[in-house]
């Protein structure tokens, strides 16, 4: 099959090399604005070549949208336009409101999957793409009574290709609330974590040479790419605004129960808050 | 060498697992109020015997005290009193300010090393013990000029087996100022980060099927022991609460930035926390 990939970071490219990898991609075509990423992208083997967006799409059997969600939303019209008309077109975007909006409007949804991997590195660029970065986790499809069925099988294929499991999500809205919770706040909290720190550290020497394992977890996703995440931010405003309203009501409260030398009051949050570990393993 | 474990969790368990397997540690005694964490600790074969303190400290020659932060200090004192006059005890706390306040005023201070090895993981009890949990790790020394030579070299010894690099870190307040941004507000973060999706999860079900990677990563310490961390948040409150004050104001900025949807704020605020990738690998 041949697969043109738009966008060949982390996700566009690890996709390029698992599909490539089990056989599933035959010849994989990229798209790539920026050019150092396309150089690299050839010279890592990602894709057979990188062709302007009106070549490479017409030949594609399944197109891959691997980029930043406000620009993905703003390319989907013109790129189903391009497309075979037997051809299929997926995106990988952490938002699905905006987009499955403008797909709505489209007179060829039904060659349009909107989905999102549940799968990310803090690692970004086509330097950073991996095989294996799919397996086993989960990736959801929203309003997929929208899709063909041949489009939704073909993107079903490929997501088995992956070794994914599959989670319809029907309403958009829905999926982009709760990924503000489960994915988008984790990444607030891990940005501003390392931030700071970074100003503590400014007036107080050597205090990251006391970083330990557990800090390293929590400030991971603080090194994610900005060009990803401040659309991610802004197209799911309302929902992150929420999450973070609430994630801040409950340190303050913590905060509170320390300055009060509060111990039940901490042990008890905690004890609440572990119970993260039946769900999370 | 006979080594007295007061405390078999998972950091007392841990030391005593490679001080044996390295050799270091040729006779093992454990000291543990917990009923079920003895039988556990003597099935696993942690140590030897477990034993009442005033005969497991005298037989020692290197007692490792690694229980919740205010019960170390509050047993320090009578500890110290049971100890050969040729023995050594370490401890192994989060917090340092309290029992070096204790420890100044002791006559027997010179055989104390007032120590935090930086290591752990989000699960407790002798059951979450494990080899190499401070293998390429820190291990914080506080107030070295009060200890003897004799016990700073046992201690470094010990630190040696267990494959540790050495901080002396003189003044116990800058260790525990500095700690409370790298590692007790990482554990504030993901205790609340937990708590705020399981509060939400009671209304929206299933949001924790869309949980990643990301989310682990960052939820991981909400796992954590409220026995263990209670005492740490008690003890260092001051320090806690400043630090999670700065964090809750870069949280409230950010989420002001993410409200008026205002991109190039939001992309300069996570290019600044980037600068984390430089020093946390």
């Amino acid at each position: 099959m041949v697969v043109t990939f738009i966008g060949l970071g982390l996700i566009g490219g690890s996709v390029a090399i698992s599909l490539r990898g089990r056989g599933f991609a035959t010849r994989l075509i990229g798209v790539e604005l920026n050019e150092e990423h396309a150089k690299q992208a050839l010279e890592l083997g990602l894709v057979d070549e990188v062709l302007p967006l009106s070549e490479a799409i017409p030949q594609a059997d399944l197109v891959v949208l691997a980029i930043p969600v406000n620009a993905a939303r703003e390319l989907l019209p013109g790129a189903l336009d391009l497309l075979k008309k037997e051809a299929v077109l997926v995106d990988m975007g952490s938002t699905k409101s905006g987009i499955c909006g403008v797909a709505r409007t489209l007179a060829r949804r039904g060659q349009y999957v909107a989905s999102h991997p549940m799968a990310g590195t803090e690692y970004s660029g086509p330097t950073a793409a991996i095989d294996n970065l799919f397996d086993g986790k989960k990736a959801i499809v929203c309003e997929h009574t929208l899709s063909s069925d041949f489009a939704l099988n073909r993107v079903l294929a490929m997501y088995r290709a992956l070794n994914m499991d599959v989670l319809f999500y029907t309403n958009p809205d829905d999926h982009d609330r709760h990924v503000a919770y489960v994915s988008h706040i984790s990444h607030v909290s891990s940005f501003m974590l390392g931030l700071t720190v970074l100003e503590v550290e400014k007036n107080e020497n050597h205090i990251l040479d006391l970083a330990g394992t557990g800090f390293a977890s929590t400030v991971r996703l603080a090194k994610s790419s900005p060009e990803t995440w401040t659309p991610i931010f802004i197209q799911n405003a309302t929902s992150i605004s929420h999450a973070l309203e609430k994630y801040i009501e409950n340190l303050q409260m913590f905060k509170n129960k320390i300055d009060e030398k509060d111990v039940e009051g901490l042990s008890k949050l905690m004890a609440e808050a572990n119970e993260i570990g039946k769900i999370i393993k």
